[in-house]
């Protein structure tokens, strides 16, 4: 019965995903759901992609609790909704379209911090047109194995904090060959958003995603 | 109603977990509920304090998928028992009970490592004494804020990798201030399970932790 209920509960999220999607499209948006395990540098991600890119940016950040993410974004001049889930491990559509509600942004990249958790956002779509995992060297290298859903789902995975490679037991060429595994197609960025090495790719290929979209919108 | 049907799960756990409680007091068994972040090293740790407890033990290894840990556990030589819970985001008292039965152990210490997941394996009495929180100093100083509940519930809390003090951005003060707020009688023991420094004081007080209960459960 658990099972029954908690497949409604999806089914119910997916409508009101779909909405968004809707919107989102309508305001000429691309939207990124970034989801990584505590502390693998989300935020630090965010703010390194703002700094980087030429298009408007806005954030919607999701933590259990405290506001902490938000002000690392709003000290940055960017325009973001904090989201506490208040217990739940993920965001969803419904809390999504509330802070849609609430962003004025059109024609930009809206950039979904989703709650420090490998597992249960995999299975909550927002709206979004991608997912990005970001993994930290710090957690080591067979994350991909132990939390297949979200790799699968991905379709950019950020290898977070390489600048700790020589300090921490990571094996780049086991994370990588999991992530293959699962999902073939996802393009694979190592970088760190200390030093900012890596993070040029990653705000091209982010900038080529939406420009991509932009073109197909209005084709 | 999702709600008051997770409030049902929740409550038909508590059932099976008081009745694994009444199982592992007559087995004379201390058991520790390990929660951490995936990555936070809580694997190394339990092989690092197996290396140094001069008591009987057993590991149940919960994880969504891969039995990657139970295979480093069992090479040390210890009686391991896996759990894959194919998509769900913590043990639960009904996987631990599947796997007491399996196990013989008797007049120990059982360690139980959970999915790796600050939230939802709060929310999920095994039957445990204890639950201790693993955080890596890769993860940053503001866990206990934004993952209050885990940190609330936690009897001790390992800070893990400290051997990267001098690389990663963590404010120790900060991190202990959250914990303390949360939790005043959490003893915290900072240590790097790859040098190994700290893991004398952390095992000697679990054992200590065994014989209170020893004496208590025969006097």
């Amino acid at each position: 019965m658990e099972i029954e209920l908690y497949q409604r509960v999806l089914a119910a999220n997916d409508i009101v995903a779909d909405e968004n999607r809707e919107i989102l499209n309508r305001r000429r948006l691309l939207t990124v759901n970034i989801i990584g395990s505590p502390g693998a540098g989300k935020t630090s991600l965010i703010c390194q992609t703002l700094a980087g890119l030429r298009v408007p940016c806005a954030v919607i950040e999701g933590d259990i609790a405290s506001d902490f993410d938000a002000r690392k974004i709003a000290a940055l001049g960017v325009p973001v909704i904090q989201i506490n889930t208040g217990g739940s491990c993920h965001l969803n559509a419904v809390s999504v379209a509330a802070a849609l509600d609430k962003l004025a942004l059109e024609d930009g990249i809206l950039l979904v911090e989703n709650v420090g958790n490998l597992i249960c956002p995999a299975s909550f779509d927002l709206g979004e047109d991608f997912k990005v995992v970001v993994a930290s060297v710090a957690e080591g290298g067979d994350k991909p194995y132990k939390y297949p859903a979200v790799f699968q789902q991905a379709k950019a995975v950020v290898i977070n904090k390489i600048d700790l490679l020589a300090q921490v037991d990571f094996d780049r060429d086991f994370f990588q060959a999991g992530v293959r595994a699962l999902n073939p197609q996802a393009v694979i960025f190592p970088l760190s958003c200390k030093t900012g090495v890596g993070i040029g790719g990653w705000s091209t290929w982010l900038q080529e995603q939406w420009q991509t979209k932009f073109r197909k919108l209005f084709s």
